[in-house]
């Protein structure tokens, strides 16, 4: 964003303010559920469908909180966003939408559906060699040129807002379902959407209590809360749930997640399939393995769990046909 | 029903009564569409993912309408259904949620799958030999000893107007999307749901029209709509989308549809994997085949619709892993 804005986390009227300017553009999903979740979980669970978002994920809220919050001068010039995934296609679908430029910066060796879909969202691709070149010096170089303002993945005041909007939805479905008491479990990367929840829980549903959900082995997350500074991970890739595997928690995000989140929680590659399978058959929803994690714990971690209900937000769906079906026929009924 | 019901097809009050009942039960269903899909049809496509409903089918409504609609005294003897697949499932729980009995008439070759489903959710399931037994003198004998009120899947008023609840949502809906002219294409079996669609959207969206898509093969309203007159199909089994192959129209939805629909449509076996495809790539939401082909023909038979858009109703997602997963091979990306 512009320089002159805050780097502070926002605030609830900045929340407020980027949930008005999504009204109508972003969608309001649903809270699902079923008789059999329940079971397995041993308590209600709610299921927070964010791959039904536009773009298959809850990233378009903070990519057009951010779009739509330039000054229309600066936004006119364009976006740049480094991203080969969610990310990506959030920002590429708000700028499109704003009707300026976007620029994505991806690997040349990411999937060439991505590429696709996002050039099919209107973005210019530029692509990179991940051996040879750093993404940050490409995108100062194009931002520099052409007076693109960098939108970042997470640690973004704006963006951060935009993701809170899941929670404003959350508090007031909730409360409309008669659970006042329960932790909301939300797939958690570099906590843009972990914190933005938390923030709207804490304004307008104080008996809900966000926690992190990561992959076992990424759970950089749970263990910087648990020690109280930002903790890293050993590795950057070799996950299945490749959307949410971050090296850290941001620099804004993490004192959020510190001051009101519970304890995180990791579960495997195989249960997060699991809740993939179980999502395909008792919700009728598609959801990618990072967006799967949450309501892994919520079902197989119940002792780790507190309350008569728990919230579980399903934060993507952008998976490929055989990942998904491998799942299906390792979980399936 | 008892047998002071009336046996005509519902008013608007009538609707407007179910509709009431359904507020707070039945999931309010949310619009779901992608670039990617208007791009395929040449307009603008609106879908309806009544897979998200509860027990993953529109039947849900149809079933907690008629239900809901028993006198107390009625209603607390129990009831009846013959059916193996949705329509079991939305009684299932409709009874199950109002507290009284429900005996589900399944075949004994029916999935052990959908008969463990409608067990669990609470059903008694009575199974008969289809070679030795007649479904009806088994539910007529049950019936007559226990009290039991047969609830029929599609030719009962007050199904219809549980079922008609979809369309007050469309037209809502589409009237906040600035849609005021299209065809509503309706996955239709019986027509108990396009019936009931066609009868709100003419009380609430007079530029909306809705029209029936069946299997090619199984196009019994499409051709009784042709003629004037109910027409039957020459073959009950064997087509993928086998949710909505039914002998006829109903003696009450036909001359409903023949006064309110559009000429009727139908797609391939094929058509309908290829829509699943489609549905589970760009919207992230799991349809069984027959509550594909409204999609199907929106994507697929452009120059058979009319206006600058067109909403499909998405009517179930209760399909195994093995059938989804073949489609995906076949048609995903």
């Amino acid at each position: 964003m512009d320089a002159r804005a805050p780097r502070a986390a926002p605030d609830l009227a900045m929340i407020h303010a980027a949930a008005s300017r999504l009204e109508g553009e972003a969608r309001r999903t649903p809270l699902l559920a079923s008789p059999f979740l329940d079971e397995i979980a041993g308590r209600r669970v709610l299921v927070k469908p964010e791959c039904l978002q536009h773009t298959g994920s809850f990233k378009f809220r903070g990519a057009w909180s951010a779009v739509s919050a330039l000054d229309p001068a600066t936004r006119a010039r364009g976006v740049l966003a480094y991203s080969s995934g969610n990310h990506a296609q959030g920002i590429a679908l708000a700028a499109a939408r704003h009707r300026v430029p976007s620029v994505i910066v991806m690997p040349s060796d990411a999937p060439q559906l991505k590429i696709a879909n996002t050039r099919a969202l209107g973005a210019e691709v530029v692509l990179y060699d991940r051996a040879t070149e750093a993404r940050e010096e490409i995108g100062a170089r194009l931002a520099e040129a052409r007076g693109l303002t960098l939108i970042k993945p997470y640690d973004e005041p704006q963006v951060i807002a935009g993701q809170a909007s899941v929670g404003l939805e959350i508090a007031e479905q909730a409360a409309a379902e008669g659970v006042a008491r329960a932790d909301v479990l939300v797939c958690c990367g570099g906590g843009g959407l972990t914190s933005g929840v938390a923030l709207a829980l804490e304004g307008h549903a104080p008996g809900l209590r966000a926690r992190p959900v990561e992959p076992e082995g990424f759970d950089d997350t749970a263990r910087s809360l648990a020690s109280g500074r930002i903790e890293t991970n050993a590795a950057s890739s070799g996950n299945i749930c490749d959307a949410i595997l971050t090296p850290a928690p941001g620099e804004i995000t993490f004192p959020v997640m510190a001051r009101l989140c519970g304890p995180g929680l990791a579960v495997s590659e195989d249960e997060a399939r699991r809740a993939m399978a179980l999502a395909f058959t008792r919700l009728k929803i598609v959801l990618e393995p990072g967006g799967a994690v949450a309501l892994a714990a919520a079902l197989f971690r119940p002792e780790a769990v507190q309350g008569d209900a728990v919230i579980a937000v399903a934060s993507g769906g952008n998976v490929d046909a055989t990942t998904f079906s491998e799942a299906l026929a390792r979980f399936g009924t």
